[in-house]
């Protein structure tokens, strides 16, 4: 039995992307915040971590990244969910009677052209999805409804008022799998993920993209983060095809760190397969 | 007479920073949203905009990059503010007394070490940090707090309960001023702003990035924002340092046009300075 922990409540996207991966023999841990997603992991309270990374419509998740380096865990995983997002509350309520919706902010922002469209409705983020069906739930008030899976209005006993409210039916969060070990990857379909912080030189950042570009290695990502004791500069993180094992991306690996005050390697896993939710 | 509008209300930090780069003869016009502010530019409601892009703790403001995108307007100019932020309610309850605690997302994160080493406290996110302290002086609530600027404190009447509760005192946040025209730009400290989405080739980013390097042009800031049809691709925005009256700039801006399906110049303006707010 392998314990998984992912943020948010029973409903998350995070929980269905946690059962996508990790089939069968599994215990769910829900947790408030992303960084006791971590903790758990760190402290061997959990097994694996599931966290969202990035959304095609919305962008990326900075805490992820932020937590990625602070508890210098491994990713061992990832997958692609289609995020569908349904409108729900206690009961059947008509769109022009809403007064109050809440969700994630990330949610809200997917939604956007659908709750510009009303009238006279508080938008209120909250920190996930599926608490806010709890919310709902557990103290129902008239005309207040919630944004979250459809799973949500299941888990919940919700009715759902209208379904697939999202800007854009392409909307896919990318989610990872973290543990506190590395594991070997065999697949021909890996990727690697680093991040490193450049020593100070013009045209610093072309020449840590050269020792990729000369390689042939693909980047499929480039992230850049604050450093907090160095007002505007970053740390860069930077997703690759390839795998630790090949000695390409291992070359690519120590020519970057001739050029960088730190580096850290997140591992190699298998390319993300993507699911519907 | 210019109208410059700006995000959140009487006391927010973009008003600090509206008043120290337009010194004087200005009116202010406080907006409930960003877009709303780039709609008021956009449509001569106002002359001006100032907005958030990015701070030294948080990193960028994302909503600020799509809307420059989205609305094409330029940018004129820039200013660097030191955040300090202040806990206040209309009176000075003791810490461990305090139930709720109101501010913008990022001010919340911002102060996350002050925010964790409280007990049994319930932290809520709302539109801005200036529109937190109003809601604790129209409608004062027991134990409830905001954070927000020490001017707010001012203009909504409320006690100080503690002063400086940021992570880190190294807390600054860029600002941009909006414009539906460019303006020309002598100085020699000089920015250049631009996005543009790449053409899907090996090596795409390291090609981009190779026209400046071939030039010695210094980047001082790139970021990435995903393409809404296009899952898992992005459109790329580069800071650099230099003026489009400059033929390198000129010509690397061309060059990249090569390579590019789109590029959309957000203009030259002077680099910020920084206050203290």
């Amino acid at each position: 039995m392998k314990i998984i922990a992912y943020q948010g409540e029973p409903g998350a996207y995070s929980e269905a992307a946690s059962k996508l991966i990790f089939k069968e023999d599994i215990e769910l841990s829900p947790s408030a915040t992303f960084e006791i997603v971590f903790n758990k992991v760190k402290k061997g309270k959990a097994d694996f971590g599931v966290v969202p990374v990035e959304n095609s419509l919305y962008g990326s998740v900075f805490e992820t990244y932020d937590l990625l380096k602070k508890y210098s865990l491994k990713i061992i995983g990832e997958l692609n969910l289609q995020i569908n997002h349904y409108l729900m509350s206690n009961k059947k309520y008509k769109l022009k009677d809403l007064k109050k919706i809440y969700s994630h902010p990330q949610a809200l922002g997917q939604c956007s052209q659908f709750l510009n469209a009303l009238k006279d409705v508080s938008i209120l983020p909250v920190y996930d999805t599926a608490g806010a069906a709890k919310m709902i739930a557990e103290n129902p008030v008239a005309n207040e409804a919630a944004i979250a899976s459809k799973r949500a209005a299941e888990v919940y006993g919700l009715k759902v008022i209208q379904g697939n409210i999202q800007n854009n039916s392409e909307n896919y969060t990318r989610f990872l799998v973290i543990s506190k070990k590395a594991t070997g990857v065999s697949s021909s379909n890996t990727k690697t993920s680093i991040c490193f912080e450049l020593k100070s030189m013009p045209g610093a950042l072309f020449r840590a993209l050269s020792v990729f570009a000369l390689r042939d290695i693909d980047l499929t990502k480039i992230e850049s983060r604050p450093i907090a004791k160095k007002t505007f500069e970053y740390v860069f993180y930077i997703d690759m095809k390839g795998n630790l094992a090949d000695k390409r991306i291992k070359n690519a690996i120590n020519h970057l760190k001739e050029i960088s005050h730190s580096l850290m390697i997140f591992g190699s896993y298998e390319e993300g397969k993507t699911f519907s939710g």
